[in-house]
């Protein structure tokens, strides 16, 4: 026998991923597991609700390729149904790691609180969720079935499911019979250098070329080729919406994310105009495409992703992002290409007027004040369409493609603890804001002094133009009193440009969590939402 | 062709089944219905998250038979994954009611946002938490399909699911074939007849019968029968936790709730100790049974399910409780049985003393306070286990056995809809409010005035006697200051008695949404957790 246990091997195991804290809310069948994760050195940060530790796990997992969220279960468990989801669709290497009744007591099917259909319920809703599931039911297959779980989530970057009954926290397992190495996209060699000469040849033969990276750039730990590239070639790089920051926006290199017809019109020329657009790790969907506007020709395009490569109309199979990129890196590097354009401007200092806010205005405000020391969280809708006309300093993470209302309040906890240099700036709609508001708390209790905008428009405004109604409406607040029931931190609420450049220097300034409103008109729309629909109407 | 829609078949079914509005948070996706819906007069009522609006349907199904909440696809209805868990397990007849993608823009299974792995994600996983699912799929079945999945979840009092693509909504759809009249557990007469027979038998051999009354009472609509029963014959009636109000508990015959070892002795004396106890439609669980530490002799029970009758140690089979309970009623009124055994004190009058506030004398206070004009709603943890020392004046909900915590907040919204002669009172922890304490602004929001009351004891406190550690810790807030966020209502902090007296006084004189804090000892617990250690220290 060993003096393993099932706590201390996922610390190791978590040790070994490079976390030292999860997020989750404890509940009777998990409390000796959290008791066990504790004593190992593993603290699980407490949340107010499930749901945000769901995105708190997530956001840590996007910037330091793995989180835990851990939960009780039943009613723990499938309150992070959603945040698994979202792990899913958007490609991040969480771990559902969930408590349950001991092995002995779910024999004979007893009525035991939280459980649903049978004790098979929650297990069988994470497999529609995630990529690996283990149910541990043995000290002997305990450690094994922790590393396939593992092995899985980063091997395939997708969220992974794990239920420890709770009379087995404290037993003695055998110790594994491998690591945790990770499974990468298979390599056709011959394909690869074939793919590699051809993609050669149609940079040297073009003289506009432009990189559009995304999400499994960094999924796949390749930001460092990617910077080779770019700026050994000089190619101008735009970011998907999923992937900020996985090249600096505000380097002279970087142009912002290109966002299909909400991109600003020059951006939006450097990627659509260029003679090749090399697009690196990107995920295809509607959202992160600009809802399926962007205009890139084909014929001048190279799409690169996590398993294949395709130039054109043809495909090399088994060229995958990760070996393919440092390839190409390198190989540009020996030959020394230099493309590089003309800059577009980077960073714009922002000067306040007394106008009265809009969200454009806003926008600028944000994109004059944060540097280098902050990291952006996104909420879907406005908050993360406007953005497009930024260039953020250092990252921005969001709900971008699965859009999840209600993610970047708690994700700032998460990143918050992932990434200790960056404080969390968070521009959140006062809808969104609504669903996790109080996780700001949860921010200010774990050390995270967040700085959080909200763009107070009055109800879910994004939809406003496509179906107006009373459930547009919702329960107005004063976001920034939350402070005083918190009895920490600072709120200021903004109606004019100076007001917000006032509040934005004070909170960048201070050391605590801030909240800010900015009143904005309930029918506006920032100047990306009004690109997007001119180009639908120039479609129509 | 009719002039049917989807929206205006929808609609004629929930009238029919006697409501008048949903609850739920609006998404492209569900744009259209929510509109169509309301153009019907079937408003969706906002709240600030989904999991709110799903508690909220849960509570108006408890207390008029039926319950929807409408979301959006993916992001939306992932989120009430939990409340629809909590639903199967206690029995609650709700609708989800979920938007969808197209029918034409599922083709080709495009990365639409708010898509897992594929378009059957959602279904699928509904499919492990409800008990019959739709997704629509053409005008000729539509009314067909909403019709089975209503019928199966009034037959069965359980949760249900559809889901309706946003092209469908609008066009002509085909009249249904059939009602949606529920079937009902079916009757074998002569079998019915023999266990009446032999349960007057053993009533009238008895001296002393008591009645457990449970949740499927009032699902299968026979409190009627109940009430008829227990006067006639003069027999005092406990209720379960999950039926509180099945009978009025401040009736003569009406003792309170019964739960196991947490109830207070003379009760527990009138249950354990009758020589006949009649246990009526009680969902058999770990905690609507005191942790399993309920004491029946089962020699002396008659367990009256929603199937069968069971008699000691035989099962009368296929007698159900709908048929039963109201053929016994009958029969014992015509026998006028009397045995009618003192009452117990019913309503206490609380005398507030200098003293700082415990759980006990909190709980005094409010049995004390609320009367005919208050529903109660009771949050799982101290808050219900507490409450077994108080009378209810008229009903009670709470998760009281799948116990999924954060309920009674946002229950509060459905519970003032669906019974507006009740001003909802709501008992809630301090860990468990902030779950879902932004729901108290969409109950004022939606002309709701609830009084809630946070049990403030620092954290997990129900767990710290089981295992503590820093888990168990949560973020402090003020609660009774949100008031000042949501620019609404009232809130009072009390540390003693007297401040606790006359904060529920004000809040019960005034119209407006109250938030009343009562700060405990952070290792204090209640007279019921006490006697629940007590009993299983006994027991070891």
């Amino acid at each position: 026998m060993t003096d393993t246990t099932i706590a201390s091997h996922l610390v190791r195991r978590f040790r070994e991923l490079g976390i030292d804290c999860g997020f989750g809310i404890v509940g009777d069948f998990a409390l000796k597991m959290f008791s066990a994760l504790d004593a190992e050195g593993f603290p699980i940060l407490v949340t107010t609700d499930e749901q945000g530790a769901g995105f708190a796990a997530d956001a840590c997992a996007r910037l330091k390729g793995f989180g835990v969220v851990a939960v009780t279960y039943g009613a723990g468990g499938l309150k992070v149904a959603n945040a698994a989801a979202n792990a899913w669709a958007e490609q991040v290497p969480m771990l559902i790691l969930s408590g349950g009744p001991g092995v002995v007591e779910r024999k004979g099917d007893p009525n035991l609180h939280h459980k649903v259909k049978d004790f098979g319920t929650q297990l069988r809703v994470f497999e529609e969720l995630t990529c690996a599931q283990a149910v541990l039911t043995s000290g002997h297959t305990a450690a094994d079935e922790i590393d396939r779980v593992l092995r899985e989530i980063v091997s395939q970057q997708r969220p992974g499911y794990i239920e420890v009954p709770r009379d087995l926290i404290g037993i003695a397992i055998d110790p594994p019979d491998f690591g945790i190495e990770p499974d990468l996209p298979i390599v056709d060699e011959a394909a690869l250098h074939a793919a590699l000469a051809e993609v050669l040849i149609a940079m040297r033969e073009s003289t506009r070329v432009a990189i559009h990276a995304g999400a499994m750039v960094n999924r796949r730990g390749v930001a460092d080729a990617l910077f080779s590239l770019a700026t050994s070639a000089g190619i101008p790089v735009a970011t998907s919406s999923l992937a900020r920051g996985v090249f600096p926006e505000r380097h002279e290199l970087g142009i912002g994310m290109y966002l299909g017809a909400l991109t600003p019109a020059p951006v939006r020329e450097r990627v659509e105009g260029a003679d090749l657009v090399l697009s690196l790790g990107v995920l295809q969907t509607d959202l992160t495409l600009g809802g399926f506007t962007a205009d890139i020709d084909r014929r001048k395009a190279i799409w690169c992703s996590d398993t294949d490569v395709t130039v054109g109309y043809h495909t090399y199979k088994n060229v995958p992002l990760w070996a393919f990129l440092p390839a190409l890196a390198n190989a540009v590097f020996s030959e020394s290409v230099a493309l590089r354009p003309d800059p577009l401007p980077g960073h714009v200092d922002f000067t306040a007027t007394n106008a009265e806010l809009t969200v454009e205005r806003t926008v600028d405000a944000v994109n004059g004040h944060v540097d280098e020391r902050h990291g952006l969280i996104l909420d879907p809708g406005e908050a993360l369409f406007s953005s497009v006309d930024m260039r953020v300093p250092t990252w921005a993470l969001g709900s971008a493609y699965y859009a999840t209302m209600g993610y970047a309040v708690p994700a700032a906890l998460g990143a918050g603890k992932a990434d200790p240099e960056r404080r969390p700036f968070v521009i959140v709609g006062d809808g969104a804001f609504v669903m996790t508001a109080l996780e700001a708390a949860s921010c200010a209790f774990h050390g995270v002094p967040a700085i959080i905008l909200v763009l107070d428009n009055s109800g879910y405004g994004t939809q406003r133009p496509i179906v107006d109604g009373p459930f547009n409406d919702i329960a107005q607040m004063a976001p920034e009193k939350l402070v005083e029931v918190f009895g920490m931190g600072r709120g200021w609420k903004a109606t004019t440009e100076v007001e917000l450049d006032s509040a934005l220097t004070e909170a960048i300034a201070s050391n605590e969590l801030c909240i800010i409103r900015a009143v904005l008109p309930k029918y506006g729309r920032s100047a990306a939402l009004s690109r997007l629909g001119e180009a639908l109407s120039a479609k129509a």
